[in-house]
């Protein structure tokens, strides 16, 4: 079922192909989201309710749900449950909290003093997939770096399932989040409303989440045409696996597996050193398979899938390096002298006992990652992602001193003479 | 000639008219950038030659300067240019090499480590403007953090003169930065080349720098249609004063003019506490405006400038975060306390005597930053931009029992089974 291909005899062209994932594969929804987004903007409300009843099947007199709804739908989980999602939140927190660091002033010049200061994003909107599929572990990765930055207005939104509610797990995580009103809105709608405001739902500076390839569409869209940014362009997960002489089949094939299942469009990659253990992992490929219940849109995936043989980890880190995977599992006895080598990558799991489940759940990092190659320039969502950093500067008599001639310099150079002049008419009151 | 409205009296649509600058400007050119864009994907350097001919009027038999050439136009320039040149690079390096710190391993069970390293992105692609205007200060504000960043390929494009070559200004930074080779491309044509590649001209993986509305443009098509990503959308340049009874006029007037002078499309807004001083600072724009050899430019912009009349500095710091300035000024003698107050800012001057000016060249921050109200959401420009950070985990036998559980149940709510199995499969083996 997976191809297999020999690293050192793949042509130019052949590497270039297996790195290729399609990155803009929603162009042909460009015209409906596009529409979407119209209506929302002209008719808000309105058009969130008409949405409300064609795709989600559900007829809504409001737009959220409130503090005490929200109680009552979280207190409907076990209490597992609510200790599982307890756990995830305080490593999530922990980890997340140390990525806020207050910098030094720097003084460049004597009396010229830069320094930065970081500044919470004031409104952000996070995009909760829902419906049939219920994300609460992506409320977490979004709501808990937003909170620690600081944000003053976190707007909220996932589709309503067709009773007019939210999921009791997503609904527990708002309560851990101090969330206290959650909107019903779903797909290229909730985009569009966050990007531009509607009557019930605010409009905000940043969108963040995951979402089908409406949603996508559609920050790819707002992002143009509004003064809204978004965390990053997000295509169909994957993940690539490392593995050498020292792996475990069964380990290996059931971390292609976790990531085969997200959808069809997955791509599920091992590099391998070891020829054995590759056809091993193919038999355990197929035999862990006929259990799963999302087995058909597993098989889809690997069959979209394929498995390198490489010479060396060397070899294989090249490869990895090249494709630049969303995850990376480096499932080998050698991995710590592999990190420096790590160059493109959005998480990397080390070692045969950290499978990517952990870090998609419960161990601290975030599970939002560029995928489709983005690896190479983007970052995963942490508090930066939440935060501007402002830079300040103060001079004093001595720093303009110091620093005035150097500035008529270079404007002067530039041909910008009232740039000079700035400097210029403070020197002279000082002579 | 300034228009001047009182804060108070302004109702919600006459601010929201005040706070919007034009965003998208440029829809009428995207036909244009477009069809730039496709030749050069499809004809590269043949395009490239054949636009240098169109736009730059000359001739190239090679799109690129080398060490040699640009080391014999470097050293056209005068000691005095040279040595101010210099001081700004010291004193940008100084500040940007601050802003990398290694982060600690965070234990967030016992057994679960997770952290975050700093990688650069590989290919960077910068694109200083040319041709009349010449802008060695941001060669020095993007290739000096792409430099401390570690970035392996410093692709840097900007059109030639009509002489086939570049300023000995640009020529001189280059030297500086130690980047050997410089590549003759203006325009989006240049963009196009940096996100496509062509025989001369390397792909990069993120496209950094101002320029006109076609660079512009291009930036933000190459963006949806590449694997590229881009700095920032950038807009005019546009500054905001704030001044009370202590401000020097004069001085203020000085700060505004450097910003008009940019161009006709730039803002330089005006806050001022105290009406005498405003009136003060529209006779003394009007004094220096007479001499300033971009005069004609710098009048434009100030017909599209406004002072708005604020009843303390309170008030007026809410102006400046609703309008989110690319650089704020504050010349008053309370700077102090209003520095937790600024918001949303690219770029902040606190006292009388620090002139956008100077963060404009030398003493260290960067001026790459966010226009027409983007700072609400985006950084400037910094060593971040030109780096990712990884998260990296390794979870030892203690770790997945701690963890184990909770992944499995959070996995199972979500309807994951095979990232459940992922950890099963693991935990099974240890039982």
């Amino acid at each position: 079922m997976l191809k297999t291909y020999n690293y050192k005899e793949l042509t130019a062209d052949q590497l270039q192909q297996l790195l290729d994932r399609n990155t803009d594969p929603n162009h042909a929804i460009q015209d409906t989201v596009s529409q979407i987004i119209q209506e929302v903007r002209t008719h808000g409300d309105q058009a969130l309710k008409a949405y409300a009843k064609q795709f989600d099947k559900v007829d809504l007199e409001k737009l959220y749900l409130d503090a005490d709804e929200i109680e009552e739908l979280a207190m409907g989980i076990s209490r597992d449950q609510m200790r599982a999602l307890e756990i995830a939140f305080q490593n999530i927190y922990k980890f997340h909290q140390t990525q806020l660091k207050r910098e030094r002033v720097v003084e460049t010049m004597p009396g010229v003093k830069c320094w930065r200061e970081v500044r919470p994003i004031e409104k952000v909107g996070l995009y909760i997939p829902g419906g049939s599929a219920v994300l609460p572990s992506t409320l977490l990765m979004l709501g808990i770096p937003a909170k620690i930055a600081g944000c003053k207005e976190i707007v909220v939104c996932s589709p309503p399932q067709n009773n007019g509610k939210i999921n009791g797990f997503v609904a527990y995580c708002l309560r851990l989040l101090k969330i206290e009103k959650i909107y019903l809105v779903g797909g290229a709608q909730a985009v569009a409303a966050m990007a531009f405001g509607t009557e019930s739902i605010p409009k905000v500076n940043k969108i963040f989440g995951p979402g089908n390839q409406f949603v996508t569409k559609a920050k790819s869209i707002v992002q143009g045409i509004s003064d809204v940014s978004i965390d990053m362009p997000a295509g169909p997960s994957e993940v690539l696996v490392i593995a050498d002489d020292s792996a475990n089949p069964a380990y290996v094939a059931a971390d292609l597996l976790a990531q085969a299942e997200h959808g069809s469009d997955s791509q599920a990659i091992l590099v391998c050193t070891d020829k054995a253990i590759a056809k091993a992992v193919e038999k355990e490929v197929e035999s862990q398979l006929q259990v799963l219940p999302r087995r058909e849109l597993a098989e889809k995936a690997m069959d979209n899938s394929y498995i390198i043989l490489a010479d060396s980890l060397e070899e294989a880190m090249q490869f990895s390096n090249a494709y630049a995977p969303e995850h990376l599992i480096l499932e080998t006895n050698e991995w710590k002298p592999l990190i420096n080598k790590v160059l493109n990558a959005g998480s990397v799991f080390l070692g045969h006992l950290t499978p990517e489940s952990a870090g998609d759940y419960a161990s601290g990092t975030n599970h939002t990652l560029p995928t489709s190659g983005y690896a190479r320039s983007y970052s995963g969502v942490s508090v930066d992602s939440f935060v501007k950093k402002i830079t300040f500067q103060q001079i004093d008599e001595q720093g303009l001193q110091q620093i005035g001639s150097t500035v008529e310099i270079l404007a002067e150079l530039e041909g910008l003479q009232a740039h000079k002049n700035a400097v210029s008419i403070r020197l002279k009151d000082r002579k």
